[in-house]
C-alpha cells in the first residue's frame, strides 16, 4: 500500500496487507496535522446513539514515549514509532450532557430536529435507568474497538503501520498520563514507518467461527 | 461504492460512504458463499494473542429472522435485511485449548515454531493467573469491535449496507438461538441491499476527543 493521503488506496489491499508491526524507523515523524486527518477518518466509525465514547491520548513527545516503555514492559515499538495512540473509552459517554452536545451539533448541521433530540434524550434516560454498568461498558468498549480498527486501516492506507497492544500496566499509564477514572484505557497503538515487516498470522476457518441460525 | 467482490473498492470511498441503513430490499438474497467470503475478509482483523475470540451467529432463515423482531423491540431491518450477523465474544478465547489449536495451525503454516508456541502458552498461563475477568472481557469485546468494523466495511465494499445494533433483549436472544453462557452477545448487524439511504450524522471535532501527551 503506497502513501496516498490524497485518497486512493484499494480497500482489499489495505485489509490484506495490514499486519502488526513491531519495528519502526525512529527518525520518521508524522506531522500532527496528518494524525488529526487520520483521527477524522477513524472517527467516521459508528457508535451507539452516536455517543462517540472514544477518546485518544496521543503521545508524540520523545521523552513521554520513553515513559511508555516500562508501562508496556519494555516493548520498544512505543519509543520507535512516530506516535502512540492510546484508545480510551469514556464511561460517561451516555450522560445527558455529552449526548445533548452531540445532538445540538446535529441540529446545527440540519441532521436532526429539536423534537427528535428531545425524544432521543428521553429514550436515553430510560435506557440508562434500565441497563447495567457492565452493559454500558461493553457498549463503549465495542465502539472503541470499531474506531480502533479504522485507526489501523486508515494508517495502512496512508502507508504507515501499527500494532494494537492490550497487555500493559494500566494503573501506571493512568498515573503517568493523568488518565481520570471515567476513562478506561484499551488499546495502545504505536503508528509509524515500518523498519521490519510484520509476520503473517493464521486465521480460523469460517466454519470454526460461524453458526448458521442457531448456536448448537 | 459499487459491487466488486472481485476486489477494487476505494478505501476512502468505503469509510466515507458507510452509514447505518435501516431499510432493506426484502427480496434481495446474499448467497452464503458470499457471506463466508465477507467473514474471511472481516476476520483478517487482529486480536490479542491472535486468539480470535469472535464468533458469529448468522441468521438467514426467514422464519428465524422474524424471531429477531421482538428481540430487537420491533426494528424491522432484522427481517428485511438479507442476513443478520450477531457478533459474539467467547469468554474462553484465552483458554489453553483454544490458543493451542490456533498456534498448531500457525506451526502447520510455517509461521511459528513449537518452541515459540510453548513459550507463548506459558506466557498466557501466567497472564490468565494475573488478570481480572473484567480485563479479559474488555480484551474480547475490543477484539469483537475490531472485527465488527471490518464486517461493516467489507459489506460496504461489496455494495451492501449494514446497521450495528446493541439495544436488544440479550436474554431472549440467548434463549431463542441457544447462545451458551460463555458467549457474550454484542452487536447485531443486519446486512443487505439498501432500500433507503442512511442519514448523515455529525462527528465531534478532533480537538474534542484528542489529548496530546497527557489527559489534562
Amino acid at each position: 500500500v503506497k502513501d496516498n493521503s490524497k485518497g486512493n488506496a484499494d480497500f482489499y489491499e489495505v485489509i490484506k496487507s495490514r499486519r502488526s508491526v513491531r519495528y519502526y524507523d525512529p527518525s520518521f515523524e508524522i506531522p500532527r496535522e496528518e494524525i488529526i486527518e487520520l483521527v477524522k477518518e477513524a472517527t467516521l466509525a459508528p457508535s451507539g446513539h452516536n455517543a462517540q465514547g472514544w477518546r485518544f491520548l496521543i503521545v508524540d513527545n520523545q521523552d513521554l514515549k520513553k515513559k511508555l516503555l516500562p508501562i508496556t514492559f519494555g516493548q520498544n515499538q512505543v519509543v520507535e514509532a512516530s506516535a502512540v495512540i492510546v484508545v480510551l473509552a469514556d464511561k460517561n459517554a451516555y450522560s445527558e450532557s455529552n449526548i445533548a452536545h452531540i445532538y445540538d451539533k446535529a441540529i446545527e448541521a440540519g441532521y436532526m430536529s429539536e423534537d427528535i433530540k428531545n425524544k432521543m434524550l428521553q429514550g436515553l434516560e430510560h435506557l440508562n435507568s434500565m441497563v447495567t454498568e457492565q452493559f454500558l461498558r461493553d457498549v463503549m468498549v465495542t465502539d472503541c474497538g470499531l474506531v480502533s480498527m479504522q485507526i489501523l486501516l486508515a494508517a495502512k492506507a496512508r502507508g504507515y503501520d501499527t500494532v494494537p497492544m492490550m497487555g500493559y500496566d494500566a494503573g501506571e499509564l493512568r498515573k503517568v498520563f493523568n488518565v481520570p477514572d471515567h476513562l478506561i484505557s484499551l488499546l495502545i497503538i504505536p503508528i509509524g514507518k515500518a523498519a521490519k515487516p510484520g509476520h503473517p498470522t493464521i486465521r480460523l476457518n469460517p466454519d470454526e467461527v460461524v453458526f448458521w441460525n442457531s448456536v448448537s
